[in-house]
């Protein structure tokens, strides 16, 4: 077991109808809100109601912010954070998925320290404040709701990159699980996958301890048994309970007990291939994972076929794999590269990309075996 | 899965030497600490130097309250809060096992608000404020260094209750495994009595979410594969790590996802049994749980099964409950009272006792049961 840390602050409330704290837990934090959000569905399935409600029954006065992308995107990030120094908010409110919740991170710091809030993702400037998050949760599948994580992507330097600092953990978090039943299949089975991938990569990550590796693999078995039980069956609230649990615990810091730090190269890789080609997140990281596996297989195949025999009853590393793309296809995440119409042309930009990154100076743990994994990949 | 609330902000810092941060991080919350520790073991093994050490270098002025006794009393908490007032401390720095740390966070409630404590004990007050707390782990056991609990016994009253209260969570705790090397073979074995109580009274709580169960096995599997092995190697750092971890997982909240709340009738059983009779903790529980078990036996068999097949790989109750005090007896905790020369017309004080607290307005969900549960347990 390695020596590690254990903080998250952040105050979760869980649960149908837990909307309606939303007023007076945002309210200790201020009475002017910046409320961020994408492009429609909260519109459309009236969660952006429920909230706007909630926030003006406790006499919230509401600047917003409308359009964070599904793969957000700093120019939101910086308009956001100008608008809320402009009208000098207190707290921002976000109602969204991981793009949403992500990019108020970073809008906060933007706002509280009137920066270029780029030079904060890439560890120029470190910041002191920031100003308190709420987070309405409106999809399951990145953690951020419980994590002081955020991805955001800056298309003018061709990065997409990931900054986590204590300041970013949300204050509060709601998660409703029936703010979620109008997340469509594809949506659902990627969330199932980030989580899942998530899981995985603190397991693959320096250090042991038994009991994080039994939590793991507590996750991801209790995701796969929900997943397609849900997938046929979207709008089961309870269903969708469950997995929004195992999305906010598969990152919340409780797989990472005895842990130095977990492996993010599938996550990094697919960041690229988002990037370039807008793949949806989870899709990226069911194509990137069993090529990952297959690539270290030789390298730590007593951890691979640990998972395979806790997961699948399996004692050797090709089983395993097999299992996790078996789970993958099932749930209708594609695993390669082909099934999203991506060659081995386009592959080439994504490793032109990688390797741009490692130039840059980002730590890309994996950068040895790049080549060999994008070929696994087509 | 029952509507629940997620908040722990104690940062816990954990691994072998991680003592070397202990001034830098108390000094963050100010310059003179109360010292509280218990009856000698901290000075005897060298923690105690180690600590006053640390402090002294980030210089912090230190004022001590040395013996707070392993069943924690009101007395010495009165008297440690009078004193933290009279010199006016600025944060409580905790040395010990859970008597200790649990006292502590009464005595920082007592500094900060200048009252009698067991009126918040007891919920005649609620309190605004407390005075931060610094925990250092000597015993693997309560799980008190991460969680809002205490326990204290008032003599006056005849009463061993609880108090949990956001207020109480520690600041920081820092959990060293090798500054529980020195904990003996029979406190060893009742910390994983405790901790093993801890899982299983989450889990016969009010409210199921499949992960929890998943998370509430893990833990106790864990515990019931090292503990043994640890009791035949007890300067074993390692192994006393996972351990350490085990415990901070029974009780930190992570059991509590998707539940309403605990069955804590155990507990308070044992309370009783240790006010009465200074019965060991850990030695309480384990002659509670198997005779709790059995008046639930017709009443929850199909959770009590689930237990059963997850942890020994059987279907009925009755080999559950065996399996369990299989265990117990294996690491060396009794299972029944006359193992500890209580009998049956002590047995009876201690129902005299439990009825007496009912008829204080305690909560005792078990109530109904209690006859026939000392029966059982003699």
């Amino acid at each position: 077991m390695e020596n590690f840390t254990v903080y998250n602050p952040t105050k979760v409330l869980f649960g149908t109808g837990i909307i309606k704290s939303l007023g007076t837990e945002t309210k200790s934090y201020g009475s002017k809100a910046l409320l961020v959000y994408g492009k429609g569905s909260v519109k459309k399935y009236g969660y952006y109601d429920q909230v706007v409600d909630q926030l003006k029954q406790s006499g919230i006065e509401i600047v917003e912010y409308e359009g964070i992308k599904p793969n957000p995107i700093l120019e939101d990030v910086e308009a956001a954070s100008a608008l809320g120094r402009k009208e000098a908010v207190d707290v921002v409110v976000a109602v969204g998925g991981g793009s949403v919740i992500d990019s108020a991170k970073i809008i906060a710091l933007g706002i509280a320290n009137n920066e270029n809030t780029w030079d904060y993702m890439t560890q120029k400037k470190k910041p002191e404040i920031t100003l308190p998050l709420i987070a309405i949760l409106t999809l399951a599948a990145t953690g951020t709701e419980m994590n002081a994580a955020a991805v955001v992507q800056n298309h003018a330097t061709g990065e997409k990159i990931g900054y986590a600092h204590p300041l970013n953990f949300p204050k509060a978090s709601f998660l409703d699980p029936s703010f979620t039943i109008t997340v469509p299949a594809n949506y659902t089975a990627f969330g199932i996958v980030d989580l899942i991938a998530h899981a995985l990569e603190l397991y693959f990550g320096k250090g042991d301890a038994s009991l994080t590796d039994r939590i793991t693999f507590s996750i991801i078995q209790d995701a796969m048994d929900w997943g397609p039980k849900l997938l046929s069956d979207l709008s089961n609230v309870e269903m969708r309970a469950n997995i929004m649990l195992d999305a906010m615990a598969a990152l919340n810091g409780i797989t990472a007990y005895g842990k130095q730090s977990g492996d993010w190269g599938v996550h990094m890789l697919g960041h690229e291939m988002s990037l370039l080609f807008d793949t949806p997140h989870g899709a990226s990281l069911s194509i990137v994972y069993p090529a990952w596996l297959k690539v270290h297989k030789e390298i730590i195949p007593d951890r691979i076929i640990k998972l395979g025999t806790a997961l699948f009853g399996v004692d050797n590393v090709d089983a395993t794999i097999s299992g996790l793309e078996d789970f993958f296809k099932q749930i209708g995440s594609p695993i390669r590269l082909s099934e999203i119409n991506i060659d081995a042309t386009m592959a080439n930009d994504m490793l032109k990309q990688y390797k741009n990154n490692e130039i840059n100076g980002v730590n890309l743990p994996l950068a040895a075996h790049y080549q060999k994994l994008i070929e696994l990949m087509l």
